[in-house]
């Protein structure tokens, strides 16, 4: 029997921890620590960093290579072979390293209930027949890093908002029904494909990090700082976690908005 | 000058709390926490219970009578009135508690950015003139407590999800674009306005608290078990605070999922 805490642990910030996520820690058999190459070494190193701040007692600390997702073929097609891989490798260290059971830790950025696979990966070693009992550790977000670092709100009064990728903004253009949208896993810039007019962005890459950026204005302003910052920063660390929040400033057809 | 925190406490769940939530905390010379009448007696316990956990210094504790919403003329104008009122009573605790300025923290239940009024508040008082600092502290939401607990994601693989208020889904359906909806502020059970076929419901009320309560199932299966449920604890408790998730089995005409 092996239990599992999927535990969140904001976005790098030691201090986003909470006491939940630190005993859940500091009750594991193992922790596995994802290796995902080179560009990524400075996640590793903040995941490492966790460990040594918080490990109270002598916890096993593995660490993996993740397998890479292929770049070939359609989208969610190679996303569902990368979870299967990633299965395929959570039950391979488990097996070397829990062979008689006990208590599992994987350390999830952000929160995982939000645009995260641990969930998904574990329903596979379930549905392979593991005994494995599954407990979730909520954690501080991307987004509420975000709408903190730039205090503010995430809804306006009473309305609704989206949450929605890059992906998504891009292919289906301003989701309807709301004049709020979240963008979250932009590996570009998605909002350069919308109708900037009327439009107010608050914008975060490295959120919660040492190297946090913000840019906040009217999207016809600071589409080409943040699209410019952009580059540059990920020129410089090798990498680039950004999120932002969009603001339509008048209603659409179908009736958002009050 | 006054430096405000608005420290997001998770949804009482002493073991919510970050590190950054405690630090702030124990950083503030007054703490104010509202008394919300006898009907919601228990939050203001969980707030002291939290007050006495945390604290390692001597911090300032002063509890105020939060003003009433009136329950007269339009919806958004009597929230508006109300925040009104409760700036006016935060500017005389403030000339009252803190007269040569310091660091004043607020005890925001869930995270400041989602569904709560304290920054719409907080501008009211620099709009006036204060000379007010604002800091937020992010803190874990209803929303992610109840997915913890259901251990399940917010979100389907790449696709996006909307956030909206009980009375917002009774005022325009199911929001269009999506098949994934959390609802927040839900007086009633406002899902009972929908089209149940299709629609899985993950529901919880007092997350993270003692009196936690989970339904999950089919919307024509458990809706009825959840209206009786939310009924039973309200008059068990005096009060009750709950959220759900739902997931639409199938794609509307608008083209959402994929």
């Amino acid at each position: 029997m092996i239990s599992l805490s999927l535990i969140g642990i904001g976005t790098g910030n030691p201090d986003h921890l909470t006491m939940q996520a630190r005993r859940a820690m500091n009750g594991a058999d193992l922790i596995l620590l994802p290796r995902k190459g080179e560009a990524k070494a400075d996640l590793l190193d903040l995941r490492r960093g966790i460990c040594v701040q918080v490990l109270e007692r002598p916890v096993r600390v593995v660490e993996f290579d993740l397998p890479v997702r292929s770049a070939n073929g359609d989208y969610l097609g190679a996303v569902n072979d990368w979870h299967d891989a990633i299965a395929r490798t959570w039950s391979r260290e488990i097996a070397r390293n829990l062979p008689q059971g006990g208590h599992l830790a994987l350390l999830v950025w952000g929160d995982p209930s939000l645009y995260d696979s641990t969930l998904r990966i574990a329903a596979r070693l379930q549905d392979d027949g593991m005994d494995l009992g599954i407990e979730v550790v909520p954690g501080i977000t991307s987004v509420q890093a975000l709408t903190a670092a730039h205090a503010i709100a995430l809804n306006r009064l009473a309305e609704p908002f989206v949450v929605t990728t890059g992906r998504q903004l891009r292919d289906r253009g301003w989701p309807q029904g709301t004049n709020v949208v979240v963008v979250m896993l932009d590996g570009g810039c998605a909002f350069e494909t919308l109708e900037p007019e009327g439009i107010e962005i608050w914008w975060g890459a490295y959120l919660g990090m040492e190297h946090e950026a913000l840019i906040h204005g009217p999207l016809p302003e600071v589409a080409n700082r943040i699209v410019e910052a952009r580059k540059a920063l990920r020129e410089r660390h090798g990498w680039i976690m950004d999120t932002y929040l969009m603001h339509r400033t008048f209603n659409d057809q179908t009736g958002a908005g009050g």
